[in-house]
């Protein structure tokens, strides 16, 4: 790979918004333990989170709903697709790629465990910060990762200990739904997760890439 | 409102393609119950499909993925968004359209129990096609709605049967999730639901609006 380059979100090199954001569940055991689960051990758990949820680049706020008392941060790292991926062979992974940056899987944690289907906890609007930039050239399979709420780290972990990899995610996503450029892989959240309080800041940084900076306020009117 | 008129997709007329496609689980009491649950009462069970299982227009194909040993159809009334749509108010709901068409949630029904979440059951390329085209002007609160397989018909229903109707669900919705013009809403699917074969011609009609007819076919290679 070329070096190590820098995309700001809508530049002319970045590739377009998400047509989609594919997440994974459980894929730090720490995590699933926290939550009373076992992280999977055949297959990735999939979910989706609408891409009206993102929140594009550092500095932005994460609105707390008034649907739920309970909304966590989770730390994570996103894969940025930058080409048509589709049954995409796991020794070319990095080539399916434009990049990986920061992003917080925000999840409306109470909401999560009454619906059963995580689709709504994970979806209001601003539930996904991405950034700083989309960072190209750099093998994210080792990274340390940490999530920090005013100062005080909460999550810290290296990439390495996911239980399914970025390169066997891309090979497994793609062989069953067609990945387009911009589409967004997160890729789980370690051990750590906590509820969030209005005025709060919370930074999630992967080494090499930068740290992702969201101000939490409650909703318009409260 | 004006007449009802029919705008293909792809035409100036028709809206973007859809940010997400949000989708009603166990909207249609009869079909909660044939599943083995009951329908909610209190709100409704969201989840969302992958844009990229979309296929436009009636007449195309549904490729059953290797993965699945039952993947079954889905008859659905679809609410396609015609503007930018947040915390909409109820009395207003037939200006969020551009208009309504027929969907088929198509779902591996094997994968959708075994993963608990049902993200990937329901995001295979080709799972949903939709069509025959936008119909606009057409109040869809109480249509008879009918699946048939091979001619045969396997669901047959009104969505007035809905445990929580379009009215209601595009103010729901939006209280969470910002709408764009051409997002969809998958209303459910009535009591009837049962798997496809390679071969067989599903058509999912509904009164106004036509017939959306896919073809369904084994995976390439098999």
């Amino acid at each position: 790979m070329a070096g190590v380059t820098r995309i700001p979100f809508g530049s002319p090199q970045a590739p377009p918004p998400p047509s989609k954001i594919v997440a994974v569940g459980r894929n730090y055991r720490e995590h699933a333990k926290e939550l009373g689960n076992t992280a999977p051990d055949e297959e990735p758990l999939l979910f989706l989170k609408a891409p009206s949820t993102l929140v594009w680049g550092s500095g932005g706020e994460i609105v707390l709903p008034p649907e739920s008392a309970r909304v966590d941060f989770e730390g994570e790292l996103a894969l940025v697709i930058g080409r048509r991926v589709k049954s995409w062979p796991e020794a070319d992974w990095l080539d399916a790629l434009a990049g990986v940056c920061c992003a917080n899987d925000v999840t409306a944690r109470d909401l999560q465990k009454k619906d059963g289907q995580w689709a709504r906890a994970k979806s209001f609007d601003t539930f996904c910060p991405i950034g700083p930039e989309i960072v190209s050239g750099l093998d994210p399979s080792d990274l340390a990762i940490a999530t920090r709420v005013d100062g005080t780290t909460k999550q810290s972990s290296r990439t390495s200990e996911m239980v399914f990899s970025p390169r066997f995610l891309i090979g497994y996503i793609s062989r069953m739904m067609t990945l387009l450029p911009g589409d967004l892989i997160l890729t789980g959240t370690p051990a750590g997760i906590a509820p969030l309080s209005p005025g709060e800041t919370v930074e999630v940084e992967i080494e090499g890439i930068g740290v992702l900076t969201s101000r939490v306020r409650a909703p318009q009117g409260s």
